[in-house]
């Protein structure tokens, strides 16, 4: 099979490698289309990607690009010329979820995302197949190794954030730019391309609640941590009945919980089902070989696997039922009928639904102030 | 397709509930064998295994019986019937692996055993996937429910070793005699299964150190807490260039790792690979849904995956060429060669390979002497 990879940083050339290396002259990468990079040699490089659309020699197309554009547009025009597409691009992927399949569909090609949702976590894989026994009622986790880094830095070393983002830009565990990563974007398309598989539900990004890490303090740490709880950013949709809710923020997890005693950048995810009860995955959710092997098993899995078509995704309407126990640390004035305690800086608010916190706190709230998911 | 299922009872009769309410007509539980149960009504019950063997409408044939025989002797006649064979039976794989596979083989038909291992966690199946790519290098996991039930409860209650068994034994998480659950005959089976599947290894049983959990109080517990460890039984194996070694045992596992947080009937299932790290499955390791759902993905899995053909097993030869962590609990004469350092009733020993533990130092030690791997 002859593959051909879009975009050659960190995850394309860790395909490569692994391609090259353990490809048992089954695979081979003929051509890789790449925005121009003075500072390294790349092989097999083209200077258009229409040398990789029009050589039907090429069977499947590997995307590692960012961003939405020209993603978009390679991909699908990969699948229309009948090429099997597998991409790590979760921001185009969340956006374009059902024009990727139905292009996929009508060209009788595969398109497959593994690596787009927890890395090398086969997560997408697993949640496909107990979706094909189960209902899955709820899936959540650790999604984003960059902000879960930052985090466990921060809880280990009772470290504030500016002092361990910067250390972790050092790194480069976090990027120059690390909006996505810790307002919660990244988290959210990840748990929207989840709700695609696990539930077949199509669901609106506008309907989650999404409240970034950034006001976490060493002191709100170790307040919670006090109470028994670690605080991690969990991204979490639950559904019934083609009826969903979902959000990004920050949870208290119980301190014995796998959530609570996953750290580093190691991501963890949770499905629940209705034979199967819990199951969680975890493992690296980001870097340059984990990610390369995820998506090398999407293109081994075009071979063993009998090709397969994707349901087509049903409306689901956003129904907020669930009961949540929020906290807050703020200095604005809230109205005393949603304050259920209060315990030095930290209020404990009434139990309300993501609609009434919406749409009564939201607004109220600057973006210093904390929210904290607490369990019921 | 037609199923017929082995033995009618905890899993056998929920891999029939849920063909039959989920199987949406196209697999069919049409024929039942089981041990004589007046205690109910077993729904397509044959009085033959005969009539299924010689059945041939029958497809594929589900083995839930316990034991060797006539387990082995079944699983056999089914498979050279033509019939792909689905088995939950650890003991009957762990000593009969080769031979079904290579029945399987010639017969061209499949031999799955999902449920195996781990119970409702696809541990088997990701490893499987996992080796495509990588060398595994070493699998480790809690993959008994009973033993962690036992050991969580005795943690947090802070109880004993009998009066926690008693319970669950009432409670039916135990079985009457516990020796395969808590003496590690039933984790050394499941590791054995994973080493084949993991390493393509073949292994042998009498290599393995194996130490039950029976020795371990509560006070035992409170000893390896107040250094930072939680006591687990885990199961484990590691090789390099067809060499292995591999123990069944208490570990003391550092209070924030995942076996430490992995609690009542839960397990838990560790994999390292060079590309992909560390990858661990959690979740319900036994139970009656659990299991049934691994076995209907196995079904399932004859459906979605094109046929393949294990890889034969390897000679792996035994290497102890770790030096472990060992502590120890005893009355027995320790010669002070052997003996690192004291520390009230507990011995850490110099540091020793599997081979120079069970040549020198298990000879010396009594049923009731705890046997402790500390991290090193």
């Amino acid at each position: 099979m002859n593959i051909a990879i879009l975009g050659y940083g960190v995850v394309g050339s860790g395909v490569d490698h692994i391609i090259t290396t353990r490809g048992q002259n089954k695979h081979h990468v003929t051509k890789v289309w790449s925005r121009p990079n003075p500072k390294k040699q790349i092989p097999h490089l083209v200077s258009t990607i229409k040398e990789i659309i029009n050589d039907e020699s090429i069977d499947c197309v590997v995307e590692t690009l960012n961003g939405i554009e020209p993603a978009h547009e390679h991909i699908l025009a990969c699948l229309n010329a009948g090429k099997h597409v597998i991409s790590a691009n979760k921001a185009v992927i969340a956006k374009y979820y059902e024009e990727f399949q139905a292009a996929a569909k009508k060209n009788d090609v595969q398109f497959k995302f593994e690596a787009s949702v927890g890395g090398g976590i086969p997560w997408l894989k697993e949640l496909g197949r107990a979706k094909r026994i189960d209902t899955i009622t709820s899936c959540s986790g650790i999604l984003n190794g960059t902000s879960n880094y930052i985090l466990s830095t921060m809880t280990k070393e009772q470290a504030d954030f500016e002092a361990v983002l910067k250390d972790a830009q050092a790194l480069g565990f976090a990027e120059a730019n690390p909006s996505a990563d810790i307002d919660g974007f990244d988290v959210l398309n990840k748990i929207m391309i989840t709700a695609n598989v696990g539930f077949n539900g199509r669901v609106q990004a506008e309907d989650f609640l999404v409240c970034s890490m950034r006001p976490v303090t060493a002191s709100d740490i170790q307040y919670f941590k006090n109470k028994g709880y670690t605080l991690k950013y969990l991204g979490q949709v639950e559904a019934e009945n083609q009826q969903y809710e979902g959000s990004v923020m920050i949870n208290a997890c119980l301190e014995d919980s796998l959530e609570a005693n996953t750290n580093q950048n190691y991501n963890c995810a949770t499905l629940q089902g209705d034979t199967i009860g819990t199951l969680t995955f975890y493992g690296q959710g980001a870097g340059q070989f984990p990610t390369a092997h995820a998506i090398v098993q999407d293109l081994l899995d075009l071979e063993s696997d009998r090709p397969q078509v994707n349901q087509e995704l049903q409306d689901f309407t956003f129904h907020a039922k669930t009961k949540n126990n929020f906290w807050i640390r703020t200095n604005q004035q809230i109205p005393e009928k949603f304050i259920a305690g209060q315990d030095n800086q930290y209020s404990q608010l009434m139990p309300m639904n993501l609609i009434e916190f919406k749409e009564n706190l939201l607004p109220l709230l600057k973006k210093e102030d904390l929210v904290v998911r607490m369990p019921l």
